[in-house]
């Protein structure tokens, strides 16, 4: 094989494409130029239908996580009540961080694999008699394939309580419809790796004006990480507090112009789609999902290994077909192994990804499945087509 | 003139070789594959004399602000005494951060434009009675074009103290000596956007035993700057806690390459002709320097305009010949303007900045020196070719 030809399916970090490769490699420019400020206002604003915000979009140097301890870091004092959906991996990192900055955290534990639905959250809101500060919801629980259904929560959260609701879109912002408005979000944050196409190292914070209140009056402490520094800058000269990664804010304006020419519409369609192909794929190979239709999210599908293909399947994608998929994190290590099918993904990268799967089948255990799942995506494919 | 050419002499961000660029755009990984671990484990050894480190330099995806909050939040608790020397706006925004997060900060002012001497030091660490924690110096005052003696305070910290010696290198490390053990310097820090010819978005973080055993025992809030999960995470299995920035981590390992082809000395030698260069043409045209010979930074000159050049001149440079320089901050806004001139950065460049200023100046003070400075600067070249 080739072996410069690697194909990356792992739920983030995602391809990036060429056009924002070049965008990234414009001459470097100083932050403190005629040129940034134009910059940043221009992706902080154009990134407001994609994040589904009233106000431009502040952007961060730094991973998703450095977005989620923002969200938090900015909110929560000492001994503040949060609620966090713990549905996997990250809505348990989202619950540490709120518990490493002195908050008193109570855990909706979801069975890994599922959705919460909003009569689980009711009933845990009910269940708390304090005033409650903050609920925090993963939108796309990523070690799970998970997409809660962050709107009705939405609902169920400002119907019981005064809290800010806080929503983690990392793995899927930039795939999936989003209204903080309608939905009632008062902070949503992603990073760049995952749906946006662009390498790690940006993370994002859109804020309503509420949350913005909160963030002002909020006496934690914090300071790379203080959200008043980065929304003061913005307003003041449309630049950021401390020197940011300017090169992969290039390459979001140019993600940006990617989905207007796509229509951000059909960005979401197409990972509606892609998301179909794989779940329609596998299932017509017998491959067990470890989530229902209804609960799964666009981005990335997990697949049982504990009562499916062997956990073999993951090493031989790799060392066979050159593809990456993500391993199951934490407690899911070793039941599964995760598609990624996000960002710069196209119904032919499913073709790819399938027929792999369909002869690593074949090599491992004898069956025989060589072109049926990749008929069974073409099926779906054409129906859109 | 074409104006897609535009010439980079900010302090940070630096122009970006283009093999630096082409690493960059290697095809995305994903950071639990077979693939990263090899690229960080070189990456941060690699760094290791750049950085003058016995250890391997951890890797951090944040502002080189990010670097300087993990030194301080990764050691400060409540209360703790700690000495900051402040010769400018970057020891003043370590002083705020030692300060958000609780500590007790004795600032050692300095005058802007000059180094600390070991004789200040001295007599303030001297005065105070309490255990100090931790000194917090800066290597290169980047707003002042200061360079700190950074060996000779650290012969005093360790004299007089049992601090931890904590030395911010975010604009010089890559273009200067430096040997932490003989220096006594527990933990280094520094930005990939200076003289490390990177795009900003990597910050760096060497510590010596000392450093990470007060470190494990700190018992601060921190979760994304948290270096104990960084060096766990590394310890291992070569990798970091959160998604790191993965096409500059690639960027960072080709600059390695650059810095070991040139030989690490000679990189530091090109810094020093630069310098040398840069004061030696700007005094021919008598245009005044903030700082002194002894005191300047190989990497960044302040340029009195007060009392020289018109302010305009920042903005002619930019206008007439496409050349960003960086202008005062704080207290020296308005009142200086600064050359960098390190990273990727050659006697060429010192030539074309030179021969800008004194096309500038004769433009707007109709000063009779064009050539002069050129002259001079190419005269300090030709004694080293």
């Amino acid at each position: 094989m080739l072996l410069d030809q690697q194909y990356l399916f792992a739920p983030g970090p995602t391809p990036i494409p060429d056009r924002v490769k070049a965008a990234m490699n414009q001459p470097m420019i100083a932050h403190r130029s005629q040129e940034f400020p134009k910059l940043l206002e221009d992706v902080a604003t154009r990134l407001m239908p994609v994040f589904g915000s009233e106000n431009p979009v502040t952007v961060l140097s730094g991973s998703g996580t450095s977005a989620l301890e923002a969200a938090a870091a900015n909110v929560i004092e000492e001994n503040d009540v949060v609620v966090v959906v713990v549905a996997g991996a990250f809505g348990d990192r989202f619950a540490s961080i709120c518990e490493t900055f002195g908050a008193n955290v109570h855990r909706l534990n979801i069975e890994w694999g599922a959705a919460c639905t909003p009569e689980q959250l009711e009933e845990c809101l009910q269940s708390i008699p304090k005033e409650i500060k903050a609920v925090f919801v993963t939108y796309c629980e990523t070690s799970t394939g998970v997409l809660n259904p962050i709107k009705a929560l939405g609902e169920v959260v400002k119907r019981f309580t005064n809290a800010l609701y806080i929503v983690d879109g990392v793995s899927c912002i930039g795939a999936v419809p989003v209204d903080m408005k309608e939905w009632k979000i008062d902070i949503l944050v992603s990073g760049s790796q995952k749906a946006l196409m662009l390498p790690p190292g940006l993370a994002f914070v859109a804020m309503n004006d509420e949350a913005r209140a909160v963030i002002r009056n909020c006496k934690a402490k914090r300071f790379y990480l203080d959200l008043n520094r980065y929304l003061a800058s913005y307003e003041t000269d449309k630049s950021t507090p401390f020197t940011p990664a300017v090169s992969l804010i290039y390459g979001a304006q140019e993600v940006c112009r990617m989905f207007e020419e796509e229509g951000f519409e059909n960005v979401i369609k197409r990972h509606l789609l892609l998301k179909e192909m794989v779940r329609e794929g596998l299932r017509a190979i017998e491959v067990p999902l470890l989530t229902s239709d209804e609960d799964a999210s666009p981005t990335v599908t997990a697949v049982r290994t504990i009562d499916g293909p062997s956990k073999q399947i993951k090493k031989l994608l790799k060392d066979k077909f050159a593809i990456t998929v993500g391993g199951g994190q934490k407690k899911l290590k070793g039941e599964i192994f995760r598609i990624g099918h996000m960002g710069y993904c196209t119904p032919f990268d499913v073709i790819k990804v399938l027929g792999s799967i369909e002869m690593t089948l074949k090599f491992l255990e004898g069956k025989d499945v060589l072109g049926i799942a990749v008929k069974r995506a073409e099926e779906v494919w054409m129906e859109h087509v």
